[in-house]
């Protein structure tokens, strides 16, 4: 993925995540996140809710359909300045500590990288599934540019 | 829908756009929108595009899947502050004096209602088609609230 737009979505505070069940329903959910280069981590923390997090629609989307998209974006009144980066992949749901993922060494640090990027997480938890994302294709509007860019396709 | 939350809605000046095609890929957008007591308008305006605005993904999945969500959420350091509506239902084109439209008192005041919310539109064209979503289900989401609710079913 290009540098730049890698800075642009690690520099938004958050970002929207479309799931879809089976029966073609699409779903939205605004999520911090934790953007690297080939991925996006976002967790299911504690935040309150309602249901187990096993309940929670996205992650019964994703178990049905891994196909997702994911959304950085910015708005300002000065339209020339719109920008967003649409993501779009496959997702799965990791454990901290789990069985599920196996490259341990990445995963131990994801609770560190969000409690430095987000510092409300030293007052509640961040949890220990994560949704992980793996971008597949990466696509960059901006408002002056007259065209879409296909930034990567890794796939 | 509860007055409080159409109100809520009615004051974001940006919401997401999901959309899916049936090979169940979600595609999200960033748009500009007018709220009404049941339905959404989300015009496909002259920012600047490469393509035509038939060959959109957006305008593509909607004829392929009606299916959608619409989401406006409110970001804050402050977690406590955070909110989001999320809505779903079933969009359609439709054509400012168009025939697929037969409401056309309806349809004349929209273009002014987005000129009255987004002045920008003044020096942009908002175009002749929209994306008009029927809301058939609402769900509130507040920080401090132990639950999402349900807040209106209409179908």
């Amino acid at each position: 993925m290009d540098k730049k737009i890698l800075e642009l979505i690690k520099s938004s505070r958050i970002g929207h995540l479309a799931t879809v069940a089976s029966n073609l329903q699409p779903y939205l959910t605004p999520v911090v996140f934790i953007a690297q280069e080939n991925c996006i981590f976002i967790p299911l923390d504690d935040k309150p809710k309602t249901i187990d997090v096993k309940e929670l629609r996205r992650v019964k989307n994703i178990k049905e359909n891994p196909k997702v998209s994911f959304l950085v974006d910015h708005y300002n009144e000065n339209w020339t300045n719109l920008w967003f980066v649409m993501m779009i992949g496959h997702a799965k749901l990791v454990q901290l500590n789990g069985k599920t993922e196996r490259k341990m060494n990445e995963m131990t640090k994801i609770p560190d990288m969000f409690l430095k990027k987000y510092s409300q997480y030293t007052k509640i938890g961040i949890g220990k599934t994560y949704i992980k994302l793996m971008i597949e294709k990466t696509i960059y509007w901006k408002y002056n540019q007259n065209q879409k860019k296909v930034l990567s396709k890794l796939i």
